[in-house]
């Protein structure tokens, strides 16, 4: 395979250090104990990095959810036909689907595009065309895509995401739909991590023993026919999605726009792994919303070294955990923005008026 | 002490379990792979029971946070003097605490019960008078309160809940504030569930392992002392504060109106324990929002074999992890209400159409 690339790399700055102690402070001032919001803290403490804030904004959030379909599919990897990816594309063109109803409750622009499905969904509001092909090869057998197509996969997904930086995104996650990809996300992670294939690979509902043993072995075969595809852009070629690709060039482009970057479940997990190893400088932009009950993204946010926000065993897709996360980000913008400072409120603060050794009660009062 | 209460005992009536097949059917309907929104599903099959509709609708969302003295704060087992109480009353008066700033994001009623703060707070929008008395005693030599004050704070947490419920308030959640009450919980705790209390008392910021010792010995004497006050009321007057005790009432009445309740940490927690042993059918209505840092907590949550919805370290109170777990109650209505059905969308199941063991992937499509 070509290892030039041929995709322009948006430019990520990294994350700049300068406002840490100013930002804490502002935390450590609000009319709360110390640390007494847990994890939101260390979330407003990101959004205000990332924004570059003591007083950051969430703006027009958005989600994107990047929908095609997989050759191995036909391999009999699914529990679901093919033609579900369609018929769930319509679907979210109607509104119907779980993350029409969440992006609806939380005022979040919904865009579904198309980045490969076999059967064209037709035109519809809210629905792009960005498509590849008409779904990738089996890579079981041949490379999923051409080198050519996973940059061109790329490069639709950094266009996607100008196009909300535009219209004044500055929050955005990405979902997902395509029947079979937990194979291609299973195969990647395994590929680019260096964890074992068996680790990546989830029972899903109802598969027993044999049933797992015959997929395991797929995806072996699979990661040894394309043994030579080690360099994350082969590999994504050799065996990933259409929707992967985009994905990975969506983030991307999300934090060369410093945007703040919802991470869904296992799919958008190895999509953002594909994108950290073109460019790390991504991860710090990124918010991982939720651990799904698939046990690969388990594996996968221990290699990030990342602690989601939501654990609800969810194990959907469509972008719907990085939704229901989304109020947690809101809550966070709003107590460093909105809540009261000690000398503001008239409150006594704890280490002027106590002994520490006195503190028993104050990690709940 | 006396036995007999004079406390009316609001009518809580067992969940209905009727509907549960209709509700599940519904659930398993939607555009999703089974069980595919996890922990989700059951809180909304949780919210039809209680409200008897698969249609279930959150009316005039409520929050209730109750703030009290406490006498066991003199013998310096908080960081934070016994003023911080009244200050923060003020502070939520005036709109600057952590509570007000998540109410408002969800648009829940907030309202201020000052349940015996030491020093009277004054009149404020949104702050309402229901004193027992100026704090509680010191409960390590002489009862915290008497037993009528005890049931007179009982009744009075009813009488803010039905207040709510006149006004079309159907889920609510309740908060509280008092420098020095998770002493009190941590007693309530140990004495109603028989945990050694050890188990029941963090160790709070920066307190080390002397001044754990000294905090230990101070609770374990205050129990020696009340040694006889076994029962649910007899615990509740020598060991609690008037706002577990008002939140106790609260949580009966909540249930009585066939309310979802939002349960917050530790001290909202030790309230329902009361609650729950004064009338056990209070529980099903109940929806565990969060697990805070303290670990009397976690032992608590495990007693009640509650599996809380989030798990982002707080240790604030004021009813701040139930507001932050309300949208997620929402989500919960909102898919079961608006997602569509595998019919009406066109969309093929997996029953149908592909064998069980094939269902690799089904756990994420």
């Amino acid at each position: 395979m070509n290892t030039d690339s041929h995709f322009a790399f948006p430019t990520i700055a990294p994350l700049d250090e300068a406002l840490r102690p100013t930002l804490q402070a502002a935390i450590d001032d609000k009319t709360k104990p110390l640390g007494a919001l847990g994890r939101l803290e260390s979330l407003a403490l990101q959004i205000g990095l990332i924004q570059r804030s003591a007083r950051p904004e969430l703006r027009r959030p958005a989600m994107i959810v990047f929908a095609a379909d997989h050759g191995i599919a036909d391999a009999g990897v699914s529990a679901y036909p093919a033609d579900v990816t369609v018929q769930m594309v319509r679907n979210f063109a109607a509104g119907g689907a779980a993350i029409n109803v969440f992006a609806r409750q939380h005022g979040m622009a919904l865009e579904v595009v198309d980045a490969g499905v076999r059967v064209p969904p037709g035109v519809a509001q809210g629905l792009v065309d960005c498509r590849i092909d008409a779904g990738t090869r089996n890579f079981v057998d041949e490379p999923a895509m051409r080198r050519e197509q996973a940059e061109a996969a790329l490069a639709a997904g950094v266009a996607r995401v100008m196009h909300h930086a535009a219209q004044g995104t500055n929050v955005i996650g990405f979902g997902e739909m395509g029947i079979g990809n937990t194979s291609a996300a299973a195969c990647l992670v395994s590929r680019l991590t260096g964890l074992p294939i068996a680790a990546c690979v989830g029972r899903g509902t109802g598969l027993d023993d044999a049933g797992l043993a015959r997929k395991l072995a797929l995806l072996e075969r699979a990661l040894a026919r394309h043994a030579d595809a080690v360099e994350p852009l082969d590999a994504l070629a050799a065996l990933g999605g259409f929707e992967i690709a985009m994905m990975a060039g969506a983030f991307l482009a999300a934090a060369s726009q410093r945007m703040v970057i919802l991470v869904d479940g296992f799919i958008a997990s190895a999509a953002l792994l594909v994108a950290s190893r073109l460019d790390p400088k991504v991860l710090p932009y990124c918010v991982f919303s939720h651990c799904s009950h698939e046990q690969g993204h388990r594996a996968l946010l221990e290699h990030f070294g990342a602690r989601p926000l939501l654990a609800l065993d969810l194990r959907l897709g469509e972008g719907s955990g990085a939704a229901l996360a989304y109020p947690l980000v809101v809550s966070a913008v709003a107590f460093l923005r909105e809540m009261a400072t000690f000398g503001a409120a008239g409150v006594s603060t704890a280490s002027a008026t106590a002994d520490a050794n006195d503190g028993a009660d104050a990690s709940a009062r």
